[in-house]
């Protein structure tokens, strides 16, 4: 692939998508072909599935159709926007990707980490970030920053201690894979957190 | 399981919703306890995903998220509607189940044939039909069927390779699955298609 593949993860309220799309106005600055996007939701048939993620609902949400729901979103993301862009050698930015499907549905969910493994890898052709960065805060903090904000979605609705499981998991993922993600300390202020994030790109010559 | 869990399958056109429908009022008369119900779009949720998965989009399609989003469906559906009617001892009759997955995205689209069989499992958890009656017709008759009556959606829409694909498919799933599978031919009448079901149904004292 041609164009560099960057992700954004962390906790509700952890502060991703204000550095996504800092990140997003940078590149645009300097006069990079950039593209900013998310899941869930990054096409359009993906923002239907999106609106089913995170509408409350009365009938009992499964936690395999979530799963599920999550990767075909990421498998429309893929084949219609991901790969096109990084083959003509774009920069996409993405707010959330493969490492939430294992902290939100395995870790915190409690589903099967190798299962979902092996779906993100069928859903995502095997394409992976050329870096992630984490972005870590206490969970108390980050719905604090959410509630200020706007009205929880269904999954910001979960107890406090599905927030732990996930930025326990979160952490736990980024133990594992030290050379793609990049950990980052979301307490400190947005331009500090900012200006590490495109210190460490020029290190890495992604930029 | 108390109740019973009866999924006829088939090609487009073959007559599956007929027999279901059939088999529905015959068992109503009967003073039983019947669900009637389809899949993709057994559940409200269900409903949403099916509607993604019927009309035609200007977006790559790709055949993993069309899995993805028939095993969300089934998933729903299992944990809304089929588990809890066959613990209360229902009938559930199901327009299209697994069968349907496996000759679609597995012999019609090319997917992994044992991919299908493990993600039917983890979608179903394990619940399987009591019996299965696969209608076979040649294609080109149940195309002609469908065409007489209405638009044809996405899938219907497919080339009659497709379609081929599909009943060859379907015949083989049955002739691996001998003891649940009853293969009727869709080219007798419906009224005595409906008495050779009745008669099945009997014989294994389902009804």
């Amino acid at each position: 692939m041609k164009g560099y593949f960057i992700t954004f993860e962390g906790v509700e309220g952890a502060g991703k998508s204000t550095q996504a799309k800092l990140l997003y106005q940078y590149l645009i600055d300097n006069g990079k072909d950039v593209v900013l996007t998310k899941e869930p939701g990054g096409t359009k048939t993906g923002q239907k599935i999106r609106q089913i993620l995170l509408e409350k609902t009365d009938e009992i949400f499964p936690p395999v159709a979530e799963l599920m729901l999550y990767e075909a979103d990421r498998n429309f993301h893929i084949h219609n926007l991901i790969k096109p862009s990084l083959q003509q050698g774009k920069y996409i930015i993405c707010d959330r990707f493969t490492d939430s499907t294992l902290a939100y549905q395995g870790y915190a969910r409690g589903l099967d980490i190798n299962l979902i493994k092996q779906l993100n890898e069928i859903a995502t052709e095997g394409i992976k970030p050329d870096i992630t960065f984490l972005i870590d805060i206490p969970v108390e903090e980050g719905l604090k920053r959410i509630r200020q904000t706007r009205q929880a979605d269904r999954i910001e609705d979960e107890d406090i201690q599905f927030h732990k499981r996930l930025r326990e998991g979160f952490l736990k993922i980024a133990e594992n894979e030290k050379d793609r993600i990049v950990v980052l300390d979301g307490m400190e202020s947005p331009e500090n957190i900012f200006a590490k994030i495109i210190e460490i790109l020029k290190n890495r010559n992604i930029i």
